[in-house]
């Protein structure tokens, strides 16, 4: 993980985005694709997920690099069915992949009210969240999922067979306030544990087991360890669904055939992602949509709190707040973030 | 919920496919509605889900002999996109309303790859690994979900404001061994907590909360309370994705305007629901797709157990394996059920 101790750099979205995309171009994206996944990963910072942001740099450069992911791809998009698509991602830079296989789907879903492209041949692709705000920007609904490295054992086991697969939701909100929900299968990132070993603390039972598969409350043996899915059995399910929407069926590695980008930088993750789209506008009017979610979101604001002062929420809010916030004050990241950019930009200028 | 204490009764799955319909054509449904609905609740007790299967003749008789729910709906179907479509199921029984869904959504999925059925003026419609199955059985894959009475507060909220919903998938797996997931949000079903207050035993604090919404062991506490969402925020956020989709996209009721059919038996409650379906022939081979499935289920029961004796499982092997041993075996059900059946079914005689 990226520079949690580091020094933060405040600048513009506009100068972030133009430094961003001249960093890609360095790493010998086309312009066109260097703004596209600058803005997947801006996005990401303006909501506040830092560490699926720009400091993705560090890694997606070292393996452009190293030619682990093609800065070139021929991506190659097969529409299979009047509503579904295919895409073949080239091993391209993820977000780039992604962004292709999002357009996709929205074009066959306003066609027939939904569409779903299934991608493979592709690499981490950002958080989810910003794939759903430009779908609901569009007025669809969305279904979005990728899986991911193997780092949890399956529910029983004790082998890290399936990953940590993100998952996310969109649904357009009124005057933009959209839903939105993107969240991994573990209880708790490994940061965490990560976090309670330095403070020298114990993790709940519930974080982790040990590498035997057996629950742990000791940090150490947790990262030696797997994280625990959420709900037990239904988190490892839901994370299996995941991996056959995204990798099995899109014909992508799925569990233990995910090479690790940690492991093997050098060599294609054949990763898969679903996108499924749905049209709103085919449902209702957008003042029934908007009408309905505004009342919807009234309904969980007017829950009272069961602890002072700590409102409920509504999935989304804190990553919108985030992004309207950032905008007008400015975009923070690490300093390290900063310095990195400019040297893979720098080589663009040589 | 029904009869734990029962004397269990054996019949074959004829002769409770045949006793079901009869009691349902008594309950005022045509012979074909009956069928359709008799042939869903079957299957969930061949699956062993018995508190989801013909048990459910108990509350779905109450409802329809109080037309709370219609035994003779004007069901009716709007494709509003060529992939989309919407359901208005007047008010009849849940199965025989969501079999009308799946079946549209299959339909359109059959055309253009995949399809969508979005569902109102419903009410509970059994368990969703049947409709998974059926699905399956045909070569689609499935996403299913449907909204329900509220028993959970949202996460920090001290009030039930939605439902437990229940979210299914499913893909056709080598063989018949169809991937099948059935969940619903709460870490654990009520069930759980009360024969822990019959036990006089305490419950963990991560099942409910009291009605205050704090943390509790206490099961009568928890009983008068919430459950709890799995992985906390994430559940809540999976819960609310469940009503967005199966409830206001589809124009039913969605969070607290979906009324109890406990506290109001004779009301409709306009439960929704929704199925997205996917041709799975259209990306591959049969061939293609069963070897992936067989490696996928594999890799899987490859793992080493984390405890003796209780091997890595995939999600719908318990089913299915129940499935075979009842239709050799005959299927179990308790015998105020059988009882309960006849009683009805005696109406059409008469």
């Amino acid at each position: 993980m990226h520079g949690h101790t580091d020094s933060r750099a405040t600048l513009p979205e506009a100068a972030l985005r133009d430094l961003g995309s001249q960093a890609f171009q360095g790493l010998g994206l086309t312009p066109a694709d260097a703004d596209e996944v600058v803005n997947l990963l801006v996005t990401a910072d303006l909501f506040g997920l830092s560490t699926h942001g720009m400091s993705r740099i560090e890694s997606y450069g070292e393996r452009l690099e190293v030619a682990g992911i093609a800065a070139r791809p021929a991506i190659k998009i097969e529409r299979v069915a009047s509503a579904l698509v295919k895409v073949d991602g080239g091993n391209g830079v993820g977000p780039l992949v992604g962004m292709k296989g999002l357009k996709a789907a929205m074009e066959v879903a306003g066609e027939c009210g939904i569409g779903m492209a299934l991608v493979r041949g592709s690499n981490h692709f950002g958080p989810i969240s910003p794939y759903c705000h430009i779908a609901a920007e569009a007025g669809f609904a969305s279904m979005i999922g990728s899986n991911a490295t193997t780092t949890i054992a399956p529910w029983g086991g004790s082998d890290a067979r399936l990953g940590n697969s993100p998952l996310g939701f969109g649904v357009p909100g009124h005057d933009g306030a959209h839903f939105m929900l993107d969240m991994a299968m573990s209880v708790v990132a490994r940061a965490k544990i990560r976090n309670a070993l330095k403070a020298g603390a114990p993790i709940p039972d519930t974080w982790a087991t040990d590498k035997q598969g057996r629950k742990t409350t000791d940090p150490a043996a947790a990262l030696d360890g797997f994280l625990l899915p959420i709900g037990g059995h239904k988190g490892y399910g839901l994370a299996l669904v995941v991996d056959l929407f995204a990798g099995l069926l899109s014909d992508a590695a799925y569990l233990t055939h995910v090479k690790s980008w940690v492991d093997a930088p050098d060599e294609p993750q054949n990763l898969g992602h679903f996108f499924i789209l749905i049209d709103t506008r085919r449902l209702g009017s957008a003042k029934w949509l908007a009408d309905r979610m505004k009342d919807f979101a009234a309904i969980l604001h007017g829950c009272p709190a069961a602890e002072e002062g700590k409102p409920v929420i509504v999935p989304g809010e804190i990553e919108l707040s985030n992004m309207a916030r950032q905008r007008e004050q400015g975009l923070t990241i690490d300093a390290s973030v900063l310095s990195l950019l400019k040297h893979h930009a720098a080589k663009l200028a040589a």
